[in-house]
């Protein structure tokens, strides 16, 4: 929408109007520029722009993950539908035009990859991807500093701190399937914690992660998230991570994962649960250095679709990954 | 709005809910920290802190201008009501508050100051005005790379492209008394050139202020402004200069004024013309580089104030101001 | 003192000349707006506007944290009392201004937080409370990258390379009970680290943490801190964060603690010690991007409120904090 | 040839080896993202890529000039080529490879347009227009602070200090046909100025220009170039701007042209002068900051473009644009 | 001071402990990284590495002039003596080792330029100037936005702020031989404006300047800087510019002159009048943006040693300067 | 070779020409300037520059490590050899100029530590050393995110993704004896990691790092890099930290090693394995803030000299050193 127009890392493009365009899709990619939510900084709105583009390697539409020995790109059939057109001046006409476009998509067979944009969009995105899985049937996986379960912020019901609350209140997903990793720092308040309680929501902050180590925490969200779903939701806000590895963001909350704590627990859920959709928000790029959070979130992109693609592989081939193959050992 | 309460290089505080604190107040500052009608890179919520702080000496409520011999801030009764709540991702409720509070201003009997925020306030800012003194009664001196005639954008009639198309439309406006100065560059597109001519706008592009001497522009369209009004809003976009001088907007446009000419723009309208509200605009912090466009603009304000109060000066005592007047020399 | 004046996130304003006014203060904030003590990159003196600042919450007086349910800025009584003159060009005036206010704090009763400026402050800050504590009373618990135990430098006693020897050669803080985390890299020279010795300080220098963990060496550190002594002085250098985490600061130096270890290390020591001062210096912002070392600062403040927010709370109800406990099962 | 691929604000694109697709152009862009050639920062390869995306509004090939009453990208007939492979490690094969293209381009009849890439492209860019034309049949307009005339530096004949002589010695332009406009500083030393003036080159230094007024000495060169000449090469080196309207680039020289000089001359140039090749240089956004470099020097292709449109236009209608008229008077 | 030792470009090293090692200098170049006189932003005590340092070209010690054809470098004996040691923390021992050092070179018969640090350096500068050639027998041009005549600020005499008057009230330089260009803004206030006036100081504000033009005002104010005075002392803060030309200083004021239109002033003035001593204070690189305010202070330096080597060369040959002479006329 | 000459820190200087000038050497650390090998961003030919300055101490040329109580810098005799001549537009030439200085070096008997520039080096680095130890001789220990072992890229055989399949097809470094640590991402495709495997190259992938942790992957590789071979070349591409902990390089790839990692690595294998080259390569400073990434650097560097010192001083006085010792325990 800002700029000139190009895939993801040249992948082919697709048209949300032409149904064959697309017809063969594993993934479709979809730009979300809005960041008419945010409560502070804003520039989200170049985050599309930005996670397609951040990438020192040609944009011939191909990842080979030296990880994962699979290529996420060409494994499976991405395509890019480009953005949503969003007035960041209009929160609600906007989110219903991302919402549409994301149940297209989810219609179509296809798992929607948002890039987002600021975190209002999870309201959309999770559910018009409830709509075609069936509402309460998909857990959500939420990676971020913040909780957004606030209930009415600057007198409105849409923003990038309330997501989470109206995701709940509709219905479109369980509050005890919702699992959140990595809240730190001083907020909510706590009225909305006992309401987040009340929900069962499960939520770890990053003290009990340290705690307990992020792995054994994640395997314990995992049981909870294939509990009675089918299908699993996953929400990163780069925001997760410290600010020192992902400066570029609206409301940085220092203490955060490292980055490759992040691209490692990307790695296992997507290879791990089967994900029915996801998005990445909060790079704001005019307050990045270095371009290194566009980096990242690129990488959590890919990251996300090489496991979906080892996944599969390991499916079809009755193989199993194993993270302590030496490299040139061959797959 | 964001981050700490602090006005205007320290300047009484006052209330706009309470009609008593700012009962004898010449001007009244406001911020409007709204940038959800920016189409493309957004920031300038963070104009009204800016503005307010962006300089390096004493926050003590004083300023004596070299040039002109007087103090915008004690001179004048100035207060700073803080900023009117507006949240960016809903155009039309913080635009409808920013009008009211403009007019509350104006009907006191005070100046309304507006800063920005992005340009969409125009059309509350001057609205408010007009609403007061009567529409048709105030013309308009926009400084601007760009017209700001659009008519609809991203689906929307209200956004930073499109305020003096609206404010023409509403009446509140005369078309025939809509100077801009500072255009340039490749927008509009034609059919919105006609529109303007038919409203019998007089723009200033760049190369006719070249060609023809900015003095001279200004003088001829301080005439028409005068012709039938009695009041003038004066409404700087920071990008009619040139993004050497003024790096930190949305929508930079090579080519434009040197902020000496800004500057002595501003002077000469405050002091020549009857200003009855202004705003200053697109001012975009993340886009700054060592707040050179914040000092801009605030210096924009203190022109503004300096002359308006050199003005009263001059009209109480019969003097006149002379600009090749050496500094040592008295008053 | 550089800019707006305005209080450390919201909280109550107070005049150190007017002992009423934080009579019954718990803390009681400090800005100490001096950089002259530098002996590479200046820019310190902006730490306290900084650190006051920077935070995308609103400026509130209020911060529930997370991971210690309790509200820092709200269960103890905090006041800010500004920013001490300083003059960075008169290191010894400056000095002498800060510990007599640092003294007019502590010896209220309240906690003196004092916000820098550089590491010169340590001396003024240090001595002023134990002044009131009584020399080799307190003992001192010092994150760092470096010693700051020179002698002379410039020609001069005092500046931010030198304050420790200060205070042990002064007897307000005994050697051996000087606390030191963090150390690394290549200063000081064998001379000096020999007169460290000699007094017996002890000195955990990056390699020992990480061969024995942080955890480890903080609790053998306590436990001398708690020897002979009554209180705490808790130092923290911001540098004593790798640069990745802290880049805004005058003599970062690489392979340091991350944020998280930092946040976690003044949690437990506000929570499991009796902290009577605590200082956080060498914030500088010309060097910061995106105020990634600024959050940081702020919060380090916060986490250090909030863990004597919860020390006093857990001694008042008898209760223990789990750090393992999930973020929403109550308190 | 970094990134994505994508064309100059959404201009058709062409290719070269396929005659077809250019063979109606009046205009071809070139990208040549070489900065082997540079003797201080690099970073200029990444020009050709920020060149075709400067700009704020929709990327959809057309720019109305409000100066000019034309479309530069619809009232001509514009392809962009994408960009030549260049590998800044190999600087003649980069220039045989990028001397190739721009003479295929001139073979066809159109305007070649090179977006560099550093000042070493002059050689293969003017040389491959002469090849077509014929040698010392096409004049040199050459914006510049630095002559470049050096001989032999770092050891080779070709870099971005030599371009001009490489030129003259080969023939291809007549040194006495040689324009150079913006010369300031402390380069080249006085032998060099001594071969330069007995090739009877003509170099307008700053001072002159400042002098004898820029518009006078503009049109005695424009008398210069045309004489015996049908065509002339407008080379615009970006560091002819003051580094305050272009800190993008690799040898800032300070006292240069404002931003509107250079874009009025290129205007006038294209206006009235037979333009035959082009390339706009040395455009170096690691150095840039808000991407104003890269706006003006997409602004100098938009102006030579609307200059050449409007020389056609009047041409064909016998009409002269006349820069004092108001913008909404009409055409 | 700061880092690694280099000399100015390339020139001979002296030391100003041994006098052989500078005898035969026309010129003697000091630094003085001092900051602690700032009132604002520091960071000035890296311009003297900075100055040193920003030029593209080799550091060979020789920068032929294409302005004056002449080497300022090699024509002139130019040394650099280093830094003289500075501590930040205490400005009256800096300033009483500057002025010792400034009044060594001064009395070989040298003339010193220093490379500053803040403006305080004034005081010691043309202090040590004027004990060798006479108090009252220099006179001062000052290029700044400020007058620098503040009386007592933060408590103290000596600071960037109060130089001017420190020195004229010392005597070291007449009041009424005091002529200051550029100045601007809203600071001093009416009493030191007054206390200004009597001392019958000239101070140029740019609305003086912009009315009569800076041509007239330079001539007007060397007239009065050579009666009855027999050398000049030319002072230049950097923050004389426009913000847009010198964003990296301390104290930007919008609204100043173009890096032209000083490097044009300060040619003039080394080339007509009989320099004696001259400072370029206030770059403050940590503020700076691809170094464009130390490239222009660093030519500064470069165009005053150019006007002098050509002041002496037309001494000696009877020859004149004219600027309106093509460069490659010959010499 | 870019900007004022001096050396690493304040080392002595010596003369590659003049063998008596480093005769007694036990390191001669060597700048190589080219940045033309690059893939995409440029820049690292300011490395060498960087590399020397970036420290807070004064550059006096000593450094004692608090760590290993050893000084690097002293303890070894250290010399600086200058930059090697470098033109980035001609790679073949480059790389020919720097293996002779390097072999030159090797030669003496002194150990080439060579400062970058980018990865393009390690050819001419490792062979300029393997044809003084012979072919086959010497292992590679290789820290990077990037395998380097391209084949043709840009149409050449030589650039920074290339380096080591060159080195190995020579035969200067034996496949089986190269030893890669940090490798990540999406690069080489399959065929590359298939020639690999074939050289039996053992690269350690960040996912078998963190599955087996980093000290025991090291302990492996140092165990294979002993067998049959005398000496150990040490190439240190920047890139394998997170770019959170080195943003200023050319191809970040999110995910890597900590600052703290990479520091403690590099002591080891200093300490533990006889080093008989090394390089620390792709510090691209455009890229860095705050200096990071240089500082950095500059440590992988003393932290190598300490590693050598210390392993001399033990093998000398027949003592371990214990990393678990407390700072203040002597030596």
């Amino acid at each position: 929408m800002f700029g000139p127009d190009f895939t993801f890392l040249g992948v082919d493009r697709c048209d949300l109007t032409d149904p064959e365009s697309f017809a063969d899709a594993d993934i479709v990619i979809l730009g979300a520029p809005f960041d008419g939510g945010t409560s502070a900084r804003s520039g989200a709105r170049f985050g599309p722009k930005a996670l397609r583009e951040a990438c020192y390697l040609p944009h011939d539409g191909s990842r080979p993950s030296l990880a994962l020995r699979v290529d996420g790109l060409k494994d499976l059939r991405v395509y890019d539908a480009g953005d949503v057109e969003c007035y960041s001046g209009d929160v609600e006409t906007s989110i219903a035009n991302i919402e549409e476009a994301v149940h297209t998509i989810a219609s179509s067979g296809a798992i929607p990859l948002v890039l987002g944009g600021d975190h209002t969009l999870a309201l959309p995105d999770a559910r018009g991807v409830a709509r075609h899985h069936g509402f309460g049937q998909v857990s959500m996986l939420h990676f971020d500093a913040h909780a957004d379960t606030g209930n009415i912020e600057f007198g409105h019901l849409y923003g990038h701190g309330q997501p989470m609350r109206r995701l709940i209140e509709s219905g479109a997903i369980r509050g005890d399937r919702f699992l959140q990793i990595g809240l730190r720092g001083y907020w909510p308040e706590p009225e909305t914690l006992s309401w987040m309680a009340q929900q069962r929501m499960r939520s770890y902050e990053m003290t009990e992660i340290v705690s307990r180590g992020l792995e054994t925490c994640l395997s314990e969200a995992f049981a909870i998230a294939l509990d009675e779903c089918e299908g699993v939701f996953l929400s990163v806000d780069i925001d997760v991570c410290d600010p020192g590895h992902a400066p570029g963001t609206g409301t940085p909350e220092p203490g955060g994962l490292s980055a490759r704590q992040l691209l490692d627990s990307v790695r296992r859920i997507c290879y791990e649960l089967p994900v029915v959709g996801m998005e990445i928000v909060e790079v704001a790029p005019p307050y990045d250095h270095a371009d290194i959070t566009a980096y990242l979130g690129n990488r959590v992109v890919l990251e996300a679709l090489s496991g979906m693609a080892r996944r599969r592989h390991d499916a079809e081939h009755g193989t199993t990954w194993d993270p302590t193959r030496p490299l040139l050992d061959g797959r």
